[in-house]
């Protein structure tokens, strides 16, 4: 059991107590004995980040071969060096992308890439929720499609991982990936009880090429083979018609937005007012760092606010609670984990930030200063399931995870 | 004499000697005897940002009125504040601005704002270099008018302060304030050697009034008054046409591109490629926090580069070292002062960043990293004509300076 004493929650200072892995109570004055207690004077408490569409071990990516033409990118920067990673390396490049994600206040991400059991090794030492799927990408080969159909089951039927890894399975996009090979996955998830995610409606190339090939927009294409539900989640999704609006709504299915990446690429920006406002459920993503470059969702998030003001053409859209929900409380909600809200029942996913720091003052509205003035300085502590990830601004062996990335990077330059 | 041992600089590890407030010399190994050393091991050495567009004391309405409508939040939120405002509390919010602008790598701004006395001893007693402007704006009435001329005479004919202090006008603009006004402002300013500011085409109904008032759009206004030169800063410049870019380009007039506040207000996007390709001499601002809402150069280096990429409908726009260019370099260059460049003759502005920070690595394009996945907290030390505001993080007396600032808000609210 861990006791917060005096700590800084929506505009009232409280103690908080934590048993096992979730908030037990909440009130001004808590006394409990044989408890571990944080004096949290001058902090204030606030739910972590869930990133819902990241390429976590893309790390050593980062600043590489910045500001060139797409394809020029792809085939002489990105492919050479991918095709030199082994499953250590993606080991060491997990670590160092779970680092920065703690030290930026996220305790959730959903990842989608290689040697996912190193991934998976990665998050479970690291003490953080992850949401691991296994990708699919078949290229339209029908050998490659049975390959994939018979590792996704064997992923998801392989049950020896703890409480904080949460499998699913991911599609790249209706351009790499069959028909086949989408519906296959979308039934095992359902079998298991549990989510896919796919790339989908990223550019407007992507939509005309669908329109070419099947006759149909690529969200009403997946949703006639009967993809599209609650468990479904669309990264990207910046070009969508009203058509394909109404079968997201429809179905229940969550929009993981991207917004750094799609600016950075130049895919475009997602309506994102829009969405909310149809009664879209939306989620916030960093995608991997190659095209972001960070996984900071608190950088995300002024980006996203940001974003769908241009967007919407208004100053008044993209409210401050709104960004920062779809940037917690909604991600956690996407993928079924009772977290992302400071109230009693939930479970102890949190960040204490220091009320003294710059950026955090005037103490006038706290959202819209982590929303629009924040950065990373001002986490002190990030908790998840009710255990410390980082106390005061360490996480425990930060050095080695650095050494280690570094010396991958350089295996891999 | 401090002599920085094993720094970063351009992919390779030097000695930088600093005789007085300049690089003296730079070199692979460099030895000096009754000098002060610094090992820099693991840090790289970067130019310090100048903002070439801000209101600093205005740090009081941080997420005050937040999402409001435009005349709401004015009429409701922001000027029975500022009416309260007397010398002695923009004196510490000036103190406080500074101390964020310090902390985020700034040692350079240009400020728009009242008391200005307040802010120049506060700028002074910090260190960081101040281009402190008198502000004019005569919303039409000739008492006025003649009030603002003499004090703005007056301003820039007492000589008492030190030298970092660069005096200069400003004026609002052609919407609040008269040509007699900008006219006389500008001929002071030539008088004596310095420069003129002052908000321009900022947004379309900016535009579309002045056409309506005076048959011209403003630039070609105020350049038909004779206004723009080399040292005329024009504030946002948002909607400009192909004649206003020609006429800016042959002035060698320079524009304070503000990304985060123009998206914010919804204002647009300034196209940022098109102006560079054109020949304009583009410098970067945060504006006031009350539309950014932070003083972080860093911050608005990423906005910049996303923002210049969506305008210009293009990935490859706004590459990384033009945007950290328009964020330092030309931002001193702006204002006459030779610094933004760690090259022996430039006056001693600069940071030092850790080389171990997640955010830094891996190291392949230190830049990039800047612009990109850079916040706040890669940066150990900041100096500013050779000497240090910030060292490990800690700018001397800031406790004090957190406790006057939050006082003041206090008294505001």
């Amino acid at each position: 059991m861990l006791l917060l004493k005096n700590v800084f929650l929506n505009g009232k200072t409280q103690d908080i107590l934590i048993k096992d892995n979730a908030f037990a109570k909440i009130a001004s004055h808590i006394e409990h004995k044989n408890c571990k207690t944080l004096d949290c004077k001058d902090k204030a408490i606030l739910p972590t980040f869930c990133n819902t569409h990241t390429h976590a071990s893309m790390m050593f990516l980062r600043g590489v071969g910045e500001d060139l033409e797409l394809f020029d990118w792809l085939e002489n920067e990105i492919w050479p060096r991918e095709d030199k990673l082994t499953p250590e390396m993606v080991y060491h490049l997990s670590r160092f992308a779970i680092l920065e994600m703690i030290k930026t206040g996220t305790t959730m991400f959903l990842d989608m890439y290689f040697f996912v059991d190193q991934t998976i090794k990665a998050a479970e030492e690291m003490g953080i929720r992850a949401a691991i799927t296994y990708l699919g990408m078949d290229v339209f080969d029908e050998n490659e499609t049975k390959r994939r159909q018979g590792l996704a089951q064997t992923f998801l039927s392989n049950d020896s991982t703890g409480p904080l890894i949460y499998k699913g399975l991911s599609c790249h996009a209706v351009y790499t990936t069959s028909e086949a090979l989408i519906k296959s996955f979308k039934e095992y998830t359902r079998k298991n009880k549990t989510y896919l995610s796919i790339h989908m409606n990223e550019t407007q190339k992507e939509v005309s090429d669908c329109l070419a090939k099947y006759g149909k927009r690529p969200i009403q294409l997946i949703d006639d083979w009967g993809i599209l539900d609650e468990n479904t989640i669309i990264a990207h999704a910046v070009h969508l018609d009203d058509d394909e609006i109404s079968r997201i709504v429809r179905a229940k299915a969550v929009v993981a937005h991207n917004p750094t990446s799609n600016l950075k690429l130049n895919s475009g920006q997602m309506p994102l007012q829009k969405y909310l406002e149809r009664g879209v459920r939306v989620a916030l993503g960093t995608d991997g760092v190659s095209s972001n470059n960070s996984l900071s969702m608190i950088s995300e998030m002024k980006v996203a606010a940001l974003s769908a003001k241009s967007a919407a053409n208004s100053s008044t859209a993209a409210k401050t609670p709104d960004v920062f929900k779809i940037a917690t409380e909604n991600g956690f909600e996407a993928l079924g984990v009772k977290a992302g809200k400071i109230e009693e029942g939930y479970l102890a996913d949190f960040m204490l930030v220091d009320l003294n720091h710059h950026a955090l003052l005037p103490n006038v509205n706290l959202v819209s200063n982590m929303v629009y003035s924040a950065d990373s300085s001002v986490i002190c502590d990030v908790f998840c399931n009710g255990k410390p990830l980082m106390l005061d601004g360490y996480v425990a062996g930060e050095e080695e995870i650095v050494e280690n990335f570094k010396k991958v990077c350089k295996e891999l330059s």
